[in-house]
């Protein structure tokens, strides 16, 4: 504890101010302790609180420590415990007893409470900014190779022909549920905690709407309590960035599945691999499996934080503290891994020739066919049936159901006729799978439109 | 395996079949299955996909069906592994071959996506409703206690006097966030899987914006891939609910604290604890604590859920059925919890004698002088430290702040007068803190009165 | 609340009794109850605190209900809560006033925490049973196949030759931690919570010891504080349990990717597959599937256990009830995925001819030829880099090292010579891998001995 | 990628770079690499795959770097990727040619599972010292404090008087358990991956047996491809120290709660204390509260590395790398945690007073009359009734059992007698509980004693 405060308390043991002080990490709050103290400082001069010559000084003061700290000039000590104390602490240095003012109607709870949500703002804008970006790569690669048809899987079994395409716009999908969901989450930032104080607002005249204008929060908490209690909005981020890390973990999964060669379906660029340090020949997907690795950290960083707050007491409480690094480092892995997750995703090379080399494993066709049945008249579930039947007999034989004669396929159903062909190769079936959201070009040609209405 | 399915397969071992079933699960979505089984009928009539007498016999067995259900008499088979079979087969039992017709156009994949948004879709209307009313008990307590004035809280340490209502209504802010949050949750529901099929849509010419309009769903989800493969509106309910029961985890913990013997300051009725099997005397808080108990319950389905996602490939994996009990056992949880919170609440006896006594304890008067030396011209920062040497001499004889005389006060600061007594008393501190959001009676009378605007 | 206990307080609300009351879950305890109580029975007896023909009838009715209890004939009353009351009020009703005797020195907190010890202690030894079923299905299969080489892997990309058998070694490797992870964690369980009453121990002249020899505990937990506070073992065997799940799950993982086709290196037997509704040709690995699915139960059940104890005082508070369902469902997870998985293996068919194929991709060979190069005295970082080139350049050309002339290969180093031609192809790598654990038939088949020995 | 290694495919992308190092981390295993490295060197010396020059050579230059990493000197270079690449670059530099020789028979794979394993062998020592030192102070304590008597809670409720020594040694059996729990977790650790290789072991004549022993451990690894797939050492230690966690959880929250000034049972000491930068008068129990939040923490990490390796196929994936800071993380929280909250103990101060009027309230001698009545004759549950309406009554009255005159206890039993007036007191009450394990002084102090001999 600093000789700023304690002055009711002894000494602050050495290994205590080791354990609670927290500058390592919320010194990157730093920027924003200083925008939030110029707020409530201009806050405290329009409401008299201080004096316009004592606004003067410190504004100077923290002008300067504020080009201090971007310079990375400003010395952060430890034993002034956290980002708050060091600033005021700093601000004291340098602009002499009026700088004790400034915590005048404010305290570290609603300080901090500021701080993350400044942060928070910040960071998410340029997570959004990254995320349209991978956004756009998919559905550009979308575009590129419009008319590459491939296996679609469930199970990841064989099912049916799809386009490339198709699945990539799949993934859009999950990434502007993510947009939303971010939006949505950065919504809740953007409320006033400044003014709450410890718990209980003050008897001091201030004006909190003043200050959210200033800082261009559309509103002010309005329950003191609940403003240094409510940790609500960082781990709604901390959710929202833990399903933009699912997603990117299902396609880092398939990217590493489908660039063996057993697959070799895709090829990732050089510039995204590592080799061993044993194995010259080795290409491995090291970037991709980081993403997917990442993804648990962010799992780990949610449920640390909800067990966290588990239980806790209305208002502060110090265990608050320990969220900010969960925050930090959730923002670090989420930018990190959508960034790389963009630029790798841009150089991957589609291997046109092996996906279609895939189409004839799995008998792809099989539903297609049942259906052709249930037009004919035979009810779906029986057409399911004989088409299963059809299907065990090649297997044994290494057939496929286009190297059927008529004649054989009479054998299963006497509706078969000689217009089945025509939905036994993947092309006519991919383009036959008109319904709306379906694999046909026409379907996915509408949804890439869309896709570049909303980018 | 079922004999409506496996042509192709052998016969699904004993031991396979038991680990595979969900019926026991599932089979509380059977009504919604059947409410989608129509819907999806009634297009494949209006498509001219089903004849109309098809139809109406189709449709007369499923309503049977629907009674069956209603009426408990609907019997489920393990056998027939999951609830789509279950009733697909009742449903040939009773319509005939016809009945095969009706998963013409549909798969399990976008039926079971399409079942758990309609089961969804329905309990969260409950759920609001149920959360609804706790903010309500919330509020009609802050009414009727509002002049109870109580000890204010950080680090569970006495910090400031505030209004019990004030605290009361930093409760109910954390539940409003949560509707918001489940409304916004619930959005995501309302889009239509079905008509995806296996993965990639359909040759037959199906209609899928009518089955969205008979379902009442806003929109069509426009890519089939997406459709099968996306469980994000389950995991974004189970978030919701995790804080929600975060929020009523707080709550419950301080209700448990309060209601010792020592802080006294509640008492549950008797109605909401249970008594000891061995101590006669015992009245515990047994619905708190599993309250506060069921709160790491949801946290581990939601962590189970995101955990079983990721890095699946697309599309429908047999794993996305693992989700089904975590979906239905969180909603349970929370209706439950939610419920039996209300009613707790609702018969909370405030112990308002031992709350005043509270506030004798803990030196709460010591910011209100703080500010008091800051208005007559001490830097905060000073006054803080002035403070801090009273109490710490103070708290050696055992003595309050206010049972100093003038006199005494002048020898930490001449700055002390005889108006510093208007400061020493919580009720006159509560009155002052007339920020916006503090604790003064006109600024939580406020707060109530926006929150009664909201419910 | 049960008329059994609730003299002090009014009758529980309905609400709150449908909130605590645990019978549903608590119901597969019964016998273990009976157990403990029999033995608590003979205790009191023989120490005097009851009299002989007290102990006759009271044992005479605990062991009919034990048999009602067998039998599927007692009826377990949600409104007596749980399984304690269920049990003692049926005891009451057969044996009259003298049943009320059984609970003297004796609380459902000390009574819980032994029924889920014996509990617990029963099951894990079936679990044991079946953990070592598997590990010998995967020996023998090591055995069976004990020629086959296929493509070891590291990021999921081709590294270097293997035997088959060394791979599956490697699990049981894994395995048999957790069967040593099993065996400790259930030492822990081995100790007697009886006879610390409530929390403080009893005035009754018990015999803890006595009770320990009857139900062969080796010994008695010796703070009566602790005994009814810690659930360590619990959370032990829940820990050990999804250790065994994350090792299955890697293998089903492989199982999965490896019985595509386009792996193809496996096959898994139709009993434990499963087919589409939609699409007739499908194979679908469900079981496995929902092995690595529930895998994430697992997970989220030790979370919630960890996250439920954290920070609740000493001794018994009813959170630790929620505990109960978390140990019986994880039980019943890992018994039936230990079951079904080692079934599933058993019957897996290896497709020798595929994996011998997927040899040729992927430059097996390279870090052979490094070495090869290494033992002719070029440093091995060099030699890496030497062999890198040629697979670089080799890799345009598609072909394989063992496809380069002398000549060619002299153009990277002179160190090549004749005898390079030994190093190249896959059953010579394996052979010369005779590290201490290495790959070759004369490591594996130690090891598959030792791992005999020890089943 | 690094000039080292990069022979084959082009330069790493500076973005995927900068996501895959992991200098930042890694570095703290830096004296472990050496150690191994040295290890390795002497072995392949031995075995004569290197030429003793060649070894004198790499040793000097290697034993140079271990001290300028000591001294802090060693500049870690991001572009050289891990800690390992780093030191063989160094070594080349300093050794020149044969440097690049070190790192035949050796692959990263198994030399960052050696790595892990001896830093955590080394860290586990210091943290059982630590675990040690904190049953040291509660021991110490508990003779300290022996005959201070408290009331014991169950559900937070005062339950029964006991000894506040009883309580210490409650929490010292979970602690005493932990160091158990990590004892066992280390033993996994002293097994040998090295010669492992990348996965398939070597054809170098190397010899683990003798690695293993310079490095003192007790066993070789005996499948490479488990050595360097496996992490469970690793997991076991983060699940160990999360236990560690959850008992000092539960501890700390009592002294927060103990510590207000309405329970006001203990003091925590000043220096553990933080005051706030608003309220001067507070003191606050800030660490104890870290040391709950950081117990999140610890779950957490537990939980990221459970998902992350959930299905991984193997042998090595890069996945595995983020579970290094995983580990590396849990070990630091760990050890500050369990030396912080050692002396926080060590210097709390009892308020026997508090402690003594405590006792007053709640009825703790209630399970004593019953058991009184019991010892009369009353069957169990009827005296627990008759105790109940007692307790009732005098709730309203505000009025203790030993209040009551023997006559008016007749009233509600005749089987008082005079005689009961030896259970109404606390003192009498403790000295009784005389059962194994027990809260009587010849109990606990039994339980102190056997405790001293195992530390």
């Amino acid at each position: 504890m600093t000789n700023i405060l304690k002055g009711r308390l002894k000494k602050t043991a050495t290994k205590a101010l080791d354990y609670i002080e927290s500058i390592e990490v919320d010194k990157v709050l730093a920027p924003y302790d200083i925008q939030g103290s110029i707020a409530h400082l201009l806050m405290l001069s329009k409401c008299k609180i201080i004096k316009p010559a004592e606004k003067r000084k410190i504004l100077k003061a923290l002008k300067e420590i504020e080009i201090e700290i971007k310079q990375g000039r400003f010395k952060f000590k430890k034993e002034l415990e956290d980002v708050h104390l060091n600033i005021e602490a700093r601000l004291i240095e340098k602009a002499g007893e009026v700088g004790k003012k400034l915590h005048t109607a404010r305290s570290r709870n609603d300080q901090i409470a500021l701080d993350l949500r400044l942060y928070l703002r910040e960071e998410i804008k340029e997570i959004l900014f990254l995320l349209k970006n991978l956004e756009k790569v998919l559905v550009k690669k979308a575009e590129q190779n419009f008319n590459v048809i491939m296996p679609g899987f469930t199970h990841l079994q064989p099912a049916q022909p799809i386009l490339y395409s198709h699945y990539l716009m799949a993934h859009f999908h999950a990434f502007q549920r993510d947009y939303e969901r971010l939006v949505k989450a950065s919504q809740g930032i953007n409320e006033l905690p400044l003014g709450a104080c410890a718990l209980a607002g003050t008897s001091f005249p201030i004006d909190r709407k003043f200050v959210a204008k200033l800082l261009g929060f559309k509103k002010v908490i309005p329950n003191s309590m609940d403003a240094v209690s409510n940790r609500d909005f960082a781990i709604d981020f901390i959710y929202a960035a833990s399903m933009v890390m699912l997603h990117l973990s299902r396609l880092m999964n398939e990217i590493i599945i489908w660039s063996t060669p057993f697959f070799g379906f895709i090829e990732i660029s050089d510039e995204f691999c590592a080799t061993s340090s044993i194995m010259p020949q080795k290409k491995n997907p090291d970037v991709a499996e980081l993403v997917r690795a990442k993804t648990s950290r962010a799992y780990g960083n949610l449920l640390s934080f909800l067990s966290l707050m588990k239980g806790l007491p209305l208002t502060y409480n110090r265990d608050l503290q320990e969220g900010n690094p969960l925050i930090i480092d959730t923002v670090s892995i989420l930018k990190k891994s959508l960034d790389v997750a963009g630029e790798l995703i841009k150089d991957i090379k589609v291997n046109k020739g092996n996906m279609e080399d895939a189409l004839k494993k799995g008998f792809l066709e099989a539903t297609e066919v049942a259906d052709y049945l249930t037009r004919k008249g035979v009810a779906f579930r029986n057409a399911h049936q004989i088409v299963a039947c059809i299907v065990r007999d090649l297997e044994k034989r290494e057939k496929g159901i286009s190297q059927l004669s008529l004649a054989e396929l009479k054998r299963y159903s006497p509706y078969f006729s000689s217009d089945v062909k025509k939905v036994l190769n993947p092309q006519a079936i991919v383009k036959k799978k008109k319904s709306e959201g379906g694999t046909s070009q026409i379907e996915v040609r509408k949804d890439i439109k869309k896709a570049k209405g909303l980018l």
